[in-house]
């Protein structure tokens, strides 16, 4: 059933709610890295990150009973933005559970895009509690940033824009994270063409992705010491599945390496982008003989950064 | 005679040299401004930075003699990169003056575009002195960064663009430094609207440009204290006339409006921009009764920065 998942009807559905981002090339990383490297850039995405396509095709698919009574999710991140900017945009009540300890810029921001924040002790157990306690009350519908077919279905959408515009590539690269952007993404390329592949890219010091796909089980972090904050989450039961049949491989990164592509997407580009996008690229960068003369894509996931703490 | 510069075949010459950069638009920005304003990309211009086309013109518009011989410039800023890429692009010799206290990441840009670089010491005299010896040496033309003519008229295929794909703005503005974009773009204005006026924006910090309007000659700066490093530079015998008589105003901005619309082109665009390109967004925020409800155009003049060394 996953695999007759139609992307396109998705896309139609999510479309008035999303940008479609362009498709940046530079030659001078296409020189550098010997390959033809096409960027997806979701950082230009609304609200800054792919996110937005998932959580607006979550929102979109609820019945109209479920709508009026609204979406609850926990997050400190960009899905927390997200959720609440689609929420808002279908007219739908947006309830978001935040770590007291969350900056409160980032509180803000949620608050900004029509959410109302819930704060709970910034542990997994008190979040689960806090969302179940906002179900109780309001019968609202919880959505998982990503561990949630509708939100898989509605990332992929990123890839199945860029196989529209060029539908040659042999690779398409993602980050991994909690498995929502590359179980959505090998998706549409398993749709879209015969020979394309689906890379995952990962940093070496959260590399659960690179071993659940070793063990064949879902496998956590020990540590969450990584630049790339966005890819510190583990992957679940509903993406893992999509990800062990579609994914080719994951490759891993050093911390040196992110930053060094984070610094030449900026110097090089002109754009604005996470460490966790620059993610993908450092892979690239790592295994140049292997993407030697390939056409690549590469999802450029966000561009939500704080300015005052560049890791270069 | 410079009133009746046909911009088009200007454009015609230099397109196969130049990238046609994006617009941009931020409804968040649109929001706190009360203005619709269409973001001019030259920070994705070729080399990072308008130049590209004042010196893609220059270097066209030469005799095939001449293109046999050279050009030679003395800058440390982005149009010895600019002259340095539009002549090997052409197949021309391009020689750089450049002063030894110049940061050596600059010479090697220069030199990775193919310009041979030639040291000297860092006053005007000494800079003079030099492009001279080589212009006595290999009879290369000197290209001036900003008051040249053909370099005004490539600067402002920027804006020719622009109002091709805006033609309904009421204001277009750029920053001022030397003079060749505000110039340009107040011919290119000129020519494609009859309503749409020409403002430039300026740090109080080096408002030459600004006193040179009020005086009806050129004056100079007495500092050079502001971030925006590329508009430190004084107006020209070329570019002052018709800055005098196309150019409506010009908007002064302090060191913090700088700072803050720098920061927030970053944030809420995701785009890597130079302070100098602030400049402009920095005016309209400063005068907003002024632009409330108007359609502008901003000249976002380039995105070559030191991202060790940000202001924020």
């Amino acid at each position: 059933m996953i695999s007759n998942i139609d992307l396109q009807e998705v896309h139609e559905r999510i479309s008035s709610y999303i940008h479609r981002t362009p498709i940046m090339t530079s030659q001078y990383l296409n020189g550098i890295s010997g390959a033809e490297i096409y960027f997806k850039c979701e950082n230009f995405q609304r609200m800054g990150a792919f996110k937005m396509r998932g959580a607006a095709n979550a929102v979109l698919n609820l019945s109209e009973e479920k709508r009026q009574k609204g979406v609850v999710t926990h997050s400190s991140g960009n899905f927390a933005q997200a959720l609440s900017l689609a929420a808002k945009s279908a007219g739908v009540p947006a309830y978001i559970v935040m770590p007291s300890s969350a900056p409160e810029v980032k509180k803000e921001a949620v608050r900004g895009y029509g959410g109302e924040v819930t704060e709970c002790p910034p542990t997994l157990e008190e979040r689960e509690k806090a969302a179940q306690k906002i179900i109780d009350k309001t019968g609202a519908t919880f959505i998982h940033p990503s561990n949630d077919l509708d939100v898989i279905y509605g990332q992929g959408t990123a890839a199945l824009e860029l196989m529209q515009d060029q539908p040659e590539l042999d690779f398409v690269i993602t980050p991994v994270g909690g498995g929502g952007l590359i179980a959505g993404t090998a998706l549409a390329v398993h749709h879209a063409s015969e020979n394309c592949k689906t890379i995952g890219a990962e940093p070496f010091a959260v590399d659960d992705a690179y071993r659940s796909l070793q063990s064949g089980k879902i496998e956590m972090n020990e540590t969450a010491n990584s630049v790339a904050d966005g890819l510190k989450t583990m992957l679940g039961d509903k993406n893992f599945p999509i990800i062990l049949k579609y994914v080719s491989e994951i490759i891993r990164v050093k911390e040196p390496e992110i930053i060094a592509a984070m610094k030449l997407i900026w110097e090089r580009m002109k754009i604005v982008v996470e460490p966790s996008s620059a993610v993908a690229l450092a892979a690239v960068l790592r295994e140049k003989e292997k993407f030697k003369g390939k056409k690549l894509g590469i999802i450029i996931s966000g561009g939500n950064v704080d300015l005052q703490k560049l890791p270069f």
